[in-house]
């Protein structure tokens, strides 16, 4: 652990100065911090030319931000697995699941090399047009193919897994989650809440037509390929709600896990439970 | 009954068929027989200029098509409301409730005037921009306010009800639905089917971030007003799945019952109860 | 408003401490207060025979309680309608809207007939058996009609609406709700929120095995007729979670509104919504 | 493959008919048939005295019946797996997938030893009261812990899940299922599908009072705990909709997967989602 990557939620200075103050303890540790070109430079640390670059180097990622944030350096994770510790400054928090207080003690058993990692399911998504691989991408919470247009019309999507047809989909969109992706978008369509530790990918469809369309859960090994029918309708697929590219009709999708895992610091004695108690107002007894 | 229009779904032969029939039948009646300038000459009867023109000098509007050909019938009903006998040549027919066959028996009863019409609420729609409305449209099924945009992030939409304020909806968007379009689009997002003699205004969530968000159903004498909140993303209002306009940040809808109602001809002894079980499946004993 | 009935919540001091409170406050203000025998005795008041005699001599019942208390004395309301005002000492408070430092000035406007009531639908229920009744009973919130046995196995209970059939429901029951009970136990089976003042009942399936049945919202003026098939399991007809009776197989419920309702004294300036916003979470803005 | 049990479904002429010709073809074969004594004797075979005698001896058990046939034979499998060949004679046949015609084609592929098994999890279960065992079962399809008294009111489930504190369900119940059970009970109650080679159990809460209780996927090597808090009502533990056995207040139910698991014989081209689309109607392409 001799390089510490500092990412910042933009925008937030709460969590500007509380990079500071990492920054400095880290330092004070003899530990290299690099944090990214172009955000807070009174944070200190070493800028680095980019997010690659700076994941590149780093032995752990500091995220300090809301899950968001999160999201975006998890995804980069495909290149090159590192330890992501997220302190909550934003909204949500199911991934950012430390307190800023929580953040120095935390940092201080790293450093002792005193910590587990829950390694969490990246999605790899490649979009084929006429057989061609049109482009690709990761996701870490979920890939959603949905229709972008402007009126409220369903689209239809044929699915398929490892060669068997599943349905046709006639709905506004199919959201394809990760566990960790089972309490974002899912939940809102459904979805059921799924342990992260558990190996599967989850398919729920969005306001489906057909009433008898239930989130269906699968093995991670599979390949789930989604073919878009939709003559008439704009159709997009995003990933994790941050990126996106639009898709024609024809188009297909193919969604697998990804070989390489996103490893986030866990907290300890924070069971997953705790989190969804506490984020959905489960009630104590 | 003295002058019968008869529009007919585009496209679809079997409709323009059976359109030539119905036409020859009422004009060996003495009926006047109207249809749409623009559509398949073959069906005979005196085109008019527009829609709208059919509308104000027919006595009754035969549709055959789909449910989507009678809700364009429907939505310009707002001037002056006139029966509406609907077959069904389309996919649903929850609307267009009459077979094929049935539909010369049932002119039959209509000029005997030995019929009843069920009398289908409308919707008045009013976008109000710093105050002022920008437009003014109608819905029969359900008014969608919703992220028109790319990717898969939720709108804030600040509800209120006759002044009293319900919630802040952080959702995909809402559904504002008569008791018509509780089939619909509503019923997909999770609404309960509403009997179409029941006067309410339903409004269902989609995909609500708050669990607890449920669809709610209030009297139709109320006012319903939906502020937009989301300065990062488009934001559209449909009408039927048919029209649309574009929202800005902090746009008002303000949606309410019209004043007239569309009268729709009755199937004699075909309760609303058996079109659920014969379109949903509900089975039988 | 010359007698006033003041029923407690059995088992809490504090509901009782605060009943000796009110109790004094209308003596002093020459108003009779009559409560139940068998309460606790330090409250004063002079002591009625049962309920129904404390009913019979109100022209106002205070009830301190949960929801649970109000619902037992709503029940009685088939009689003579007296207006219910009900304070919080319970856990939910869908129904006793009122704080209990809300109480003595909503009296004080209540004495001086500036008030206004929410008029709350009651379900007269009669069970048939052999085509005589064999009991008729009350409810306010709903009308359950479920399996009653100890093993997980579905009922049959074919439903019809004013001699329409609707469909057999195969489910582990249905719940037939009145407007007040919608935030009761039909919406933990997936019900919709209705606004008290919506003439309607309706119909929701607990754990329904056809996937696509779906709540129905009716007119409040229809009958509902329900006959039991279920050879081999128990079932119970109950209302509002408090009283039931078993059936038989082949047994009858009917169900419709009751020609009296009860008044609910509305708490000024406070919504509907509001007491969803805070008993839901629905958060604000 | 020398000895086979036949187990027909009672009252079942049909499968009674098709049981004398499966008999008949596997003694024509030279296998040893056996079948349950109080069966029908026109069958064939050597009556055992028990099921359980019957599969101890069997290589093999041919399962002529419905679903809740199937269950029955399956929980037997705790001991010593037995391949099961399920053949539909009932209703539902989510797991006797073969229809009639397939069997004999299917047995002689077993025969020749060229067939496949779908291995399903069972759930091992204990019930703990003052901290002893009282009574020890299986499920193969789900565990359901369940108001069993009359009046519709909720019980309280304190859940932990490897001694974490998950929360305690205030609801109707809760349903503990395998992925074989995911369509059958917990699907009513809205839990998702789960493909049978996904080795998770998923609790499923029945009509929850706390509106954010969702269905919960959890790995399989977990041991649930549900601690029973309900002074005033029964509640009962039921495995597979077919035994049960009644708890007292503080009771402990503690389910885990079972060390072994019933090897279902797959059907050769037939998946899993094709199943789903038959048996759910969730249409073609």
């Amino acid at each position: 652990m001799r390089t510490v990557g500092v990412v910042v939620k933009p925008g937030s200075p709460e969590a500007a100065a509380f990079a500071r103050e990492v920054t400095a303890w880290l330092q004070g540790r003899g530990v290299t911090v690099l944090v990214e070109r172009g955000g807070d430079r009174s944070i200190g640390g070493e800028a680095t030319d980019d997010r690659a670059a700076l994941l590149r180097r780093s032995d752990l990622v500091v995220v300090l931000g809301g899950d968001g944030t999160l999201l975006g350096v998890a995804r980069a994770m495909r290149e090159r697995p590192v330890p992501i510790l997220g302190a909550n400054f934003g909204q949500l928090g199911f991934l950012t699941t430390f307190a800023s207080v929580e953040v120095i003690p935390m940092l201080e058993r790293v450093l002792a090399d005193d910590y587990t990692v829950s390694a969490r399911m990246l999605l790899d998504i490649r979009m084929l047009r006429g057989g061609r691989e049109v482009t690709r991408n990761v996701a870490f919470n979920d890939v959603v193919i949905a229709k972008g247009g402007a009126i409220a019309r369903m689209i239809d999507l044929d699915t398929s897994i490892d060669d068997n047809f599943v349905c046709s989909y006639r709905a506004d969109g199919l959201i394809v989650t990760t566990p960790s992706g089972s309490t974002a978008y899912s939940l809102s369509a459904g979805g059921p809440i799924v342990h992260p530790s558990v190996e599967v990918i989850t398919l729920s469809p969005i306001c489906p037509h057909t009433l008898t369309n239930r989130p269906l859960v699968v093995p991670d090994a599979v390949t789930v390929r989604v073919a878009v029918h939709s003559p008439d309708n704009d159709v997009v697929v995003s990933f994790d709600g941050q990126e996106s590219c639009k898709l024609e009709n024809g188009d297909l999708v193919e969604i697998g896990a990804a070989p390489t895992r996103a490893p986030l610091v866990a907290c300890p004695g924070r069971s997953f439970y705790e989190v969804l108690r506490s984020k959905l107002h489960w009630g104590h007894r």
